[in-house]
């Protein structure tokens, strides 16, 4: 399969996997697809642990690394993390204590602040260092344009760089920052996400490419959870397809069980698009979560305040929700598109691969079939 | 080309065409594609007209006729007319009356009233009757379960039901009601749609009627603006595409020139899916005609009341766009999906059947040059 990704990054399969689990990755890859891990919330001292682990556990195969915080890097030098934590609305903390509290947790798993560090405006610096110690062959940018170190530091280690994009003027401006390969995600997608849907933006962002005179190579992601829809995006042009949902519902991820349970049992209909979690809009598996600040019509606040506030009482919920705690079950989510109404079953990531290839020659049958 | 469409409604290409007006449907037919004439807002003489005008000018070739007025029909039979229009609240009638004149547009132009008649729950069936005395080869059915008297009728004839959904769960009822052909519509079309994207909505409804133990063929709706487009839903087990808003720019529509014009102008987040044009939610264009109602704070009226009010205003602001009023222009609107965003010329329609076709085999050898 003379695939154009298998010439960039040398896989096999060109299904990209991210994922924030170091076993997805590897096991991803050594099944022919192509495992980037989201390095975000890691230390370089992480990182390293990590990639250590990968290279030890990936048999040789090619894997990429997901690096930036851009918002984080965005804040004002001059704010500290006392200053961005006092800026969180008291009626928001309390509203974050009820939360738990009427889910029988303690309150002072609630505390907010745990999580606020001092903005380190040089981590993704120091991440992207890391990583090229490491036999990658992909480093990725998630959120926001590729910044000129990201891509000169690519162009040095002669490693591509990929960044995400959920609309086609945010492309123009990955087009013209030198990015190696565009990642268009649909508004169906999970995690933080535009509105306009993966089918319109994929022939949106290749037109795009084409009329900038430029020949960059376009992953499809937003939805996309079986090998029939990435036959299906790659006859529209894609070269490949960019997944992260589909690998929260297999036995390697990070994903407790009962969350896996929620992904079985969800269909499309279950998920929302909401900023009642990191502050900006990002679509997550819809649960009690959600409702419950619905219905104190309480306006999410602004990213990272929001995100300080949810991520601890999210951690204290997904715990007692794994120990049994049925109201931490109804109020536990994660980020998940609309494509969890597609999991049937929880399965390993390896089976995964296997499935995407053995469903895209099907996809491929089914025009041929219409074509003989 | 085997296409299974073929045999079950004899077009040569399973490109689905709805449209109100009837040159598309007679041009798209004439083309290799299948016309579908949108019948709803007809009276059953006026059907007969377009009917006759339709087997006079398509060469022989087959069309369908999409005939139900499921809401009005579901009006309460003890409700007059009168009774309707007075439940529109004063303050919706003088806002729209505001929009009208801040338009500088005559204030009589805005009354609510002239569309209102007495419902005619009988009217679904007399389009059925009408329809069935011409040779169409598909009778569609756009909104809610097909009724038991049409999926009889259909039967009785050997003429194939279809019906719209968009969502799993609709599609289950459409099943259990014995449709022959689903069309299976995402959240990114326009006119009336739900939240699911076209890409989820696919496979969801296939592995339904798979669960179902029936064999009924789908068709993909929603986002779908050239041929690889439709070429990837095809690779994703569709059986065809049924496209509405790219005929919307073509020479043949009931479109205006100005709404087209904005139509080669918009990008795909130029639409809006708000319930401020028929009281459901619907994609449409976004306008001045959205921002005014938003920014009064008036939440939509439920059908038909909305309906009752939005159309005869937006009338006046189309008549009034095409004569050159620039605030018109700005308010003028139209039910359209996302894919608006790919629209690049006026174009005929059967120019466009033609470019499907091209872009459908280019979609084929996107996949096939990766298998080789």
């Amino acid at each position: 399969m003379p695939f154009r990704m298998s010439d960039m990054v040398g896989c096999e399969f060109p299904l990209f996997a991210f994922s924030h689990c170091r076993d997805v990755v590897a096991a991803v890859s050594r099944a022919g697809g192509f495992g980037v891990l989201g390095a975000v919330s890691f230390t370089p001292e992480q990182l390293e642990t990590e990639l250590k682990w990968i290279d030890d556990n990936i048999d040789g195969m090619p894997y990429g690394v997901d690096v930036l915080i851009p918002e984080v890097q965005a804040v004002d030098h001059s704010v500290t993390a006392d200053e961005v934590v006092a800026a969180i609305p008291q009626q928001y903390r309390d509203f974050t204590r009820q939360i738990l509290r009427e889910a029988g947790l303690d309150e002072g798993g609630a505390a907010p602040l745990g999580g606020a560090q001092q903005p380190n405006t040089s981590l993704g610096q120091e991440l992207l260092e890391v990583s090229f110690n490491h036999p990658v062959q992909l480093i990725a940018n998630a959120l926001g344009t590729a910044p000129p170190q990201m891509i000169e530091a690519g162009k040095k280690h002669g490693i591509p760089v990929a960044a995400l994009v959920g609309a086609k003027e945010h492309a123009m401006k990955q087009i013209d920052a030198g990015v190696d390969i565009i990642v268009a995600q649909g508004g169906e997608g999970g995690g933080h996400c535009g509105e306009v849907s993966t089918i319109v933006l994929i022939p949106e962002v290749l037109q795009a490419i084409e009329d900038a005179g430029a020949d960059i190579p376009v992953l499809a992601a937003g939805g996309i959870m079986n090998g029939r829809q990435m036959a299906g995006m790659m006859a529209m042009g894609a070269a490949g397809a960019w997944c992260g949902s589909v690998w929260l519902a297999t036995t390697e991820a990070e994903t407790h069980e009962i969350f896996r349970e929620k992904m079985v049992q969800a269909t499309s209909r279950d998920t929302i698009r909401s900023k009642h979690r990191t502050g900006k809009y990002s679509r997550q598996l819809r649960s009690g979560w959600h409702a419950m600040w619905e219905e104190a019509g309480l306006p999410a606040l602004p990213m990272p305040l929001m995100m300080l506030l949810s991520e601890p009482a999210l951690r204290t919920i997904d715990k007692a929700a794994v120990s049994g705690n049925p109201k931490a079950q109804e109020l536990c989510s994660y980020f998940v598109g609309q494509g969890v109404g597609l999991v049937r079953e929880v399965t390993s990531a390896g089976q995964v691969v296997q499935d995407f290839k053995q469903d895209f020659v099907a996809g491929y049958e089914n025009l041929a079939g219409a074509l003989e």
